[in-house]
């Protein structure tokens, strides 16, 4: 079957699927017909696409089962495998519909990474043979999340590795639009589990997506939509099982009229550290944090309260819940030096952040957040601001409470 | 853990596991126990290995359940994803036990095949770099079944592949010796599971190896013999689970006393095909079986007996089971031009073989053979013969009673 004659102007797309939306070969037939129609719609289209979220795991045991201290060259080796299946399955369901399409490995592109195996950086993706098969009418299926390394072996590029694949081949063969489908919609104003009054978005800032992508909203990994940014490459996060549009990741300028807030988040990764009577001198704060930067550990929120007499503080501060024992276990290392009466820790907090490039041009939003927070007797144990946020940490029990409420106070609940 | 100075010269080495070798994690932590003897013993050494049995079957499964008709090239990117996991776990499974091992794939050596997917030859194996790892002590662990075509793809080659792979390998590395790890510990005179005083044998030669192995011994699969006896590889046929010396197959001359008959086999692969009562002229032979090789079937033993008039003839074949409807089709196609009475098709029947490369200079093997079936009431439908083989065709019921007959009249019974 050959691609019928269209009239409208032809698009470069880039489309990227996850795990779930391949996880069985049902699915698998599902996004060979999604990339049907903009095939036919006479688009030029390259799919990238993660394992099979079954393979994955699958994989990942055995690696465990294994080997405990694991190199990573090796597991990098196993773990690829897992999009090469998809790539391949999801070419045959292509050619099964019709559609001309051919599977490209990291290797076989190259998409050119450096060596760092687990957590590879793309440097150059090589664009010529998928340019010839685009001018053949070929639909590219290309493996997500690895990479050919200097070192001439499999690399992958960690966490949220196949959407910034995505991204890379979108800047690389200057497409005119990434879409990443998901299992949802799009992105919302805040997360409809919790707020039923939330609303998809249908664009944001880049900035914005940011803030949102690293204060808990899961739709999209920061290190994409910073590459997005960085290429200008428009982002559209869709459903892989409805033809709504989604939400479309912009620059600023193309929003006409801007929300001064514009989504609500929390993240329940959170863990809280506090450090009682500490002696408050000079080089306190770097003789605490310097350590736990040293062990590889993010702090996060940091408050540091004066005691009675001045000479004592009190510091809290947070870790990611993953971190809190090795962070607890270097404290514990610097004790004599710090010289600290109690430490207590606790992980039952939640961080609620309020993002929004109208805070720039607006002021009172910290206000009437922590207004509306206090009139439903939420105490605050943290705050950190940014130019387009604002984040506060509480008692995870108030969690809906506290998103509930600030979507309401902000004007985002829907009609 | 560093290699234990030794003072035996130093040999290359070329192991090979088979699937069910590899079958689970366990069985993988086994093969690098082996590998960890060889090397700690100072050899230099490759280890070649298929895909994990059950692997191998899900992803045939993940394939056909998404295409009918697959595209050889996304067939091959699929199932060789197989061995790509099996290297990676046995490289890790190595170092956990503090050998120095690298996995290598298929295009990271390259192995350059034709673009014949599916069904690939070697062409060229580059050593170079493995040469250089095994000069810094590092065990090699290497992809069976897959190669780099001209076309900067994936293939796989077929039958039997990883015995192909670890063959040139060991031809291209020239290697001393090429190890076949299996389920059974070495090639026997008889299947052991029918003829309870089969023996194994020390030594067999290449060319009884091939016509075992083609006449339904199932521990080598002939093209790896074909090529090791081309390329001079000395090959052992031997167990993944003891540690006994295996079957060597190796050139005539390094058998110093060689039996008449080395081993006795049979292969259920076969499938009788009878035309009655065909018109005998001149040409007859070429009508029935150029259309039977234009479909690509082979046949085997053919059988051609004049009838009492001398005018008409009757004949028979045997094909693999596999092919037989295909055959009858291609039969019933030319009933017009042949101008046969009747066909009759008949798949209980066996095919035993007496194979030994003393039957050179010993008369009267084939003799005894025929008188040993005879006393036993055995008929034989078809006869065969090459150099060093003599084949009966047979009904199936008698498989174990002519094995066995066959077995004790060429002396091959275990004392």
């Amino acid at each position: 079957m050959s691609r019928q004659p269209v009239e409208a102007v032809m698009a470069r797309v880039v489309m990227k699927f996850g795990g779930t939306s391949v996880g069985d070969v049902d699915r698998i037939k599902n996004v060979a017909k999604r990339v049907q129609a903009e095939y036919e719609a006479g688009n030029e289209v390259a799919v990238v696409v993660s394992a099979m979220s079954g393979t994955t795991n699958q994989l990942v045991n055995f690696v465990r089962e294994t080997s405990v201290m694991h190199d990573a060259r090796e597991y990098n080796t196993v773990v690829s495998a897992g999009e090469q299946i998809t790539i391949g399955l999801l070419s045959m369901a292509l050619q099964e519909l019709g559609v001309s399409a051919r599977s490209w490995l990291g290797w076989q592109i190259p998409i050119h990474t450096d060596a760092v195996h687990s957590a590879a950086r793309i440097e150059r993706i090589e664009t010529a043979k998928l340019e010839e098969r685009f001018k053949e009418g070929q639909v590219a299926v290309i493996a997500g999340f690895q990479g050919l390394g200097s070192d001439n072996r499999i690399t992958t590029l960690g966490r949220g590795g196949s959407d910034t694949t995505a991204v890379a081949l979108a800047a690389a063969l200057k497409a005119d639009i990434c879409d990443i489908y998901t299992d949802v919609d799009g992105v919302y104003t805040a997360d409809p589990r919790i707020v039923a009054k939330a609303r998809k978005l249908d664009r944001i800032t880049y900035e914005e997506m940011l803030e949102m992508a690293s204060q808990g909203a899961k739709v999209l990994q920061t290190r994409s939509v910073q590459m997005g940014m960085n290429h200008g490459v428009k982002l559209q996060v869709r459903s892989t099982f409805s033809d709504a549009p989604g939400t479309l990741v912009v620059d600023e300028d193309e929003i006409v009229e801007q929300a001064v807030v514009s989504g609500i988040t929390y993240s329940s990764d959170e863990a809280k550290i506090s450090l009682k009577n500490v002696s408050d001198r000079p080089g306190i704060a770097a003789g605490v944090f310097g350590p736990l930067a040293d062990a590889a550990i993010n702090v996060d929120m940091i408050v540091q309260s004066a005691s009675a007499d001045g000479t004592r503080t009190d510091m809290t501060f947070t870790v990611t819940r993953d971190d809190l024992a090795r962070a607890l276990k270097v404290i514990d290392g610097i004790k004599n030096e710090i010289d600290y009466e109690e430490v207590n820790a606790a992980d039952n907090v939640v961080k609620v952040s309020v993002i929004g490039v109208g805070m720039r041009s607006h002021a009172g939003v910290a206000k009437s957040m922590f207004q509306a927070l206090a009139e439903k007797g939420i105490n605050m144990q943290a705050i950190s601001t940014s130019e387009i946020k604002i984040s506060v940490l509480i008692d995870a029990d108030f969690t809906e409470l506290a998103v509930r409420t600030l979507h309401s106070v902000y004007g985002l609940d829907a009609a």
